[in-house]
């Protein structure tokens, strides 16, 4: 007879996880990258030469590197961050996380408790909201648009809290290729965010996970590059540019901040092979990588852009994103995109549910992301297609297909 | 000027991180392992093997695997429990974590809310019981002998709690190789502290992350394999058997805790880089790397031992251990070794205080833990004997040492 743990649980659990099977065979969801475009020789050949120099480090806890993380991926992190974000900071500024989900965790940690409210751009990350639901903490949108989270509807949101006596925790944004928007923020926009945050003393959690996969127009300088004040906490990752199963993030953040995070990460410290194998590969190859993972990207984007056009044509409203792995769509008022992913994945189709995505669930009913660096052109084109003819059947939209009438 | 994030902070965080210089010279605590035992050069080889043929799944979060973890990693946990101990279970019972240190966050984020008991052995592991802290959560120690928990301690401590109509959240056990005794539950106990368990039905949660480098006597079954009824959560790691930086683990657990727990694990994963490496590495190279691992260690145990007994002679009361890489050591009434751990750090010497290890810190007062996996056997004895130096300076024992009186 089983032993029944129900009596047992902590209130407020999550569901049970369901068993995994396999990838769906559309699989438009999540950060899933290009799978010809991992490295893997050359990451075997860095496993090779740093294991071969330095393998026995890896009988003490932290290497010889001390928690903060691989001393020698955190400097190729601040010379990276220096030549791509114009954000000058040193190694002892870094912190190595297990992706930057962990670097999310540890910074609610720090700030969150519950019933505080924190500010983010109307659509944003998805994992964000769960985990400032999860705490009890309350977010409030402000609206987007080409050049990111506007500045008045920003304004207004910090006055309005003001006014009920109302601190917000920090303000969280992605603006370098946002999620799922893939816009990015304008230098001026950069500056008027922060010259609000500096005039209600707000801080800035800038997210810029996804920055080394613009691809198109001018990178400016990352919000923490244009304060000096240490108001601003950065984080990162490798997921995008290099591989997600890698788990390798980081934050940035001045020593008052980093000391308190760091106390938080009681976790014997991040996974030291990938470390040390991403510090290697990346202090030669990574700009060589990156350039090449941008064409691929830019490549899968067009074609999931084409599809759409062809299959949903005016039905799916979006605009080509600066970069990254998602586009962001909105279908006509009344179709609800959580209704469709539920009828899309019994057919294989993956997509995540607009509603998910927002922080105003309602405004996002009529949205969904859909990611393209995963599947092969092919596997786009054909399961753009499938998505069509599921919403058409589901929803009665699009009415019109590849020029074609469903309904004649 | 720098912004002031004091009033944004969450309420009771633990101190602010010192920052990291390096490892003292004589380096007793932690977990870290002999360095000339790391297999870099075949964990290389490994990396390479699995990279070259898979390494393309990376580019997926949890490759192919789904989110319990890369599954040839889970199945040759599978094997290496039921062959060394006599724990028949299926990789889909099996999730691997981030060390066993996330094994204990999650299985304490499932089950422990503030004001809950936990029934832990009299000396213990002192992570564990600061997570408890952390949580809210009261702890009794149970007292250990040779055979480790005694059934008629806990019996008496499961009964008191039940004359109070309290119910403890679990009972958690190093059974096997215990944390800091290096002593083996007898499988008498084992089946004692089960039979216990199911009379006041209450989970047992069972950490064998030791068990690999028992040396000596034989290894009784793990009391999840006692069980068929899903009464005990089971975990282990990596980080002894090959090297605590992998920072890799695992749970063994019904499906209907399993299921819990993944719910609770929301990183995206543990690192997979790691897990391909382990996987490939260890299923044909695991026994004989840890049969040689077990030799070193226990000669170094023993050179530890020969300079306990020459510098601190009979003040210094000590078991050999059974295995694993630390010695619990009882020095006389009176003797504070929080203190002696202060001075001793300031010249160089690291040594864990038994208060840390003990659920009544006050009985740990005159105790402490000396971890002798990492130094040299010079290192050992030059450690031991510049100990042995301090804490007669400090606290007036030893009294005589290597057969000459200090006092003289």
């Amino acid at each position: 007879m089983s032993f029944d743990f129900s009596a047992f649980l902590k209130s407020d659990l999550p569901p049970a996880a369901q068993r995994w099977s396999a990838f769906p065979e559309y699989n438009f969801v999540g950060g899933h990258n290009h799978a010809d475009g991992v490295p893997a020789a050359d990451l075997a050949t860095a496993a090779q030469q740093v294991l071969s120099r330095e393998g026995s480090t890896l009988a003490t806890y932290w290497l010889e590197s001390g928690p903060q993380g691989y001393r020698p991926l955190r400097e190729f992190v601040a010379a990276k961050l220096k030549s791509r974000a114009s954000l000058a900071c040193s190694a002892d500024e870094i912190l190595i996380t297990s992706g930057s989900l962990q670097a999310l965790d540890l910074v609610n940690a720090l700030l969150i408790e519950a019933g505080d409210t924190v500010i983010v751009e109307a659509a944003t990350y998805g994992g964000a909201l769960t985990r400032l639901r999860k705490l009890g903490a309350k977010y409030l949108g402000v609206d987007l648009d080409q050049d990111g989270m506007r500045p008045d509807a920003l304004a207004a949101v910090l006055e309005d809290l003001a006014a009920k006596g109302q601190k917000p925790k920090f303000i969280y944004t992605i603006p370098t290729v946002q999620n799922p928007t893939g816009t990015v923020m304008s230098q001026d926009r950069r500056q008027a965010l922060l010259d609000l945050a500096r005039q209600h003393a707000v801080p800035v959690f800038e997210d810029d996970c996804y920055a080394d996969l613009l691809w198109q127009g001018e990178r400016p300088p990352a919000i923490r590059a244009l304060d000096d004040g240490g108001q601003v906490i950065y984080c990162g990752s490798f997921s995008k540019s290099i591989a997600p199963a890698l788990r390798v993030g980081y934050v940035v953040a001045d020593w008052p901040v980093l000391s308190r995070l760091l106390a938080l990460k009681t976790d014997g410290g991040s996974g030291a092979l990938e470390q040390m194998v991403l510090a290697e590969y990346s202090a030669s190859r990574f700009d060589d990588h990156v350039a090449a993972l941008q064409q691929t990207l830019r490549d899968k984007c067009q074609t999931m852009m084409a599809a759409l056009e062809e299959h949903f044509g005016a039905t799916a409203e979006f605009e080509a994103p600066s970069g990254g792995i998602f586009i962001w769509i909105t279908l006509p008022e009344g179709v609800d995109t959580g209704k469709l992913a539920q009828a899309a994945l019994a057919e294989g189709v993956a997509l995540n549910p607009g509603a998910e995505w927002m922080a105003d669930a309602e405004a996002g009913r009529n949205r969904l992301r859909l990611c393209f660096a995963n599947p092969s052109k092919e596997t786009i084109q054909k399961g753009v297609a499938r998505l069509a003819e599921i919403c058409h059947r589901e929803t009665g939209i699009p009415v019109r297909s590849a020029n074609v009438s469903r309904d004649a």
